[in-house]
């Protein structure tokens, strides 16, 4: 392995531990030393690539608002400006919270006390979701009297609710919550003429969480 | 004041200083002499109530439990079985999650990774959201083929993405962001029959929280 690639390697395993750490600990309780042991590697070598805690968190927050980025531009490409496209890309983030290490991590850090401020992964959530209902009610797709806006925070406390409860308990991120969460509300928010072509479970039948790809790359 | 009086407040002044560091720093960087100066007594006197900073966190959790049963149990006064309960126990909620440290001192511990597994203020808020749906459902008041435990679902986890996102940013937690939540959600949700009677902006004109009687006594 050429130097170069084996640095990232290891740059790539400590954030995954951090995030790992992160998740269970909360940020102010992770220890370095914890850290670089989880990652296999020294002190010396965690101290080479992050120069302190807060750097690693910074990494690892990265790492997952670049996740959250493919998921909903995947959902986009796939589903256009449609609300279908909203319903995937919850399913899909529930799903990278349940499954991927650095996406949990990413959002246990958004609820830390001690680093509020930070522009952080739910404000990023927040923003696309806004933006989705602004264009599906630009092509119509929602009921009458419904306001986007009002669509959108339901939608967003809502997957926040998710994401915190799921913390604790898992079934919170299941792809049934997250169904029977769209069945209640998509009849309230599609226009009738878009209702019976939504697909409350999500209309992607595989994974497209590209984790793998992320990691490799 | 006699001695027994003098004590009685002093242990309420240090639960009320123990949320404020608390929602501000979080539990596991909050040290125990900053709470015995914001509270204005002196760390023996501290100690003489409490052995440690999670006894502490048990107490402000004990009396934010206390403050969410008088919330859940007047509304049921006032409204009964019927949905415009959780409709004004909602509001009631979030305007003490804005106005009453102990509250929001409260739900901040319960999401603090280190002490997970604790029963948590949202538990408890869950249980009455799905108590009071079920009930809401025996009595006809939900609209057909909605189920009472998956309405239950959704406003729970949209109360707790308030909670969370209004530690931020407190307009989540304002009264127009409520209402229109339930003016999202309730003409999904309610029996035709009902709807025109409910009040998406809570049914009661004054605040009936009552911070100042329990912290008397």
């Amino acid at each position: 392995m050429v130097k170069q690639e084996r640095a990232a390697r290891t740059r790539q395993a400590l954030i995954q531990a951090a995030a790992e750490v992160f998740a269970e600990e909360g940020f102010v309780t992770a220890s370095l030393s914890t850290i670089s042991k989880r990652a296999g590697v020294s002190n010396g070598a965690l101290h080479f690539h992050f120069a302190n805690k807060g750097m690693l968190a910074d990494a690892v927050e990265a790492e997952a608002a670049k996740a959250v980025r493919l998921i909903t531009e995947a959902a986009r490409a796939w589903q256009g400006e449609s609300l279908q496209a909203v319903v995937d890309a919850t399913h899909e983030l529930t799903r990278s919270l349940t499954h991927d290490t650095v996406v949990r991590g990413g959002f246990e850090l958004a609820g830390d006390t001690t680093r509020r401020g930070e522009p952080s992964l739910r404000t990023q959530w927040r923003h696309w979701v806004e933006d989705s209902l602004r264009r599906a009610d630009r092509n119509g797709a929602l009921a009458e009297g419904v306001s986007w806006s009002d669509s959108a925070r339901v939608i967003v406390a809502a997957t926040v609710g998710f994401e915190v409860l799921g913390g604790d308990d898992t079934s919170w991120l299941s792809r049934q919550n997250v169904t029977r969460f769209w069945e209640v509300i998509l009849p309230r928010l599609a226009g009738r003429q878009d209702l019976d072509r939504l697909v409350s479970s999500g209309s992607r039948p595989s994974a497209v969480v590209p984790s793998a790809e992320r990691t490799s790359g």
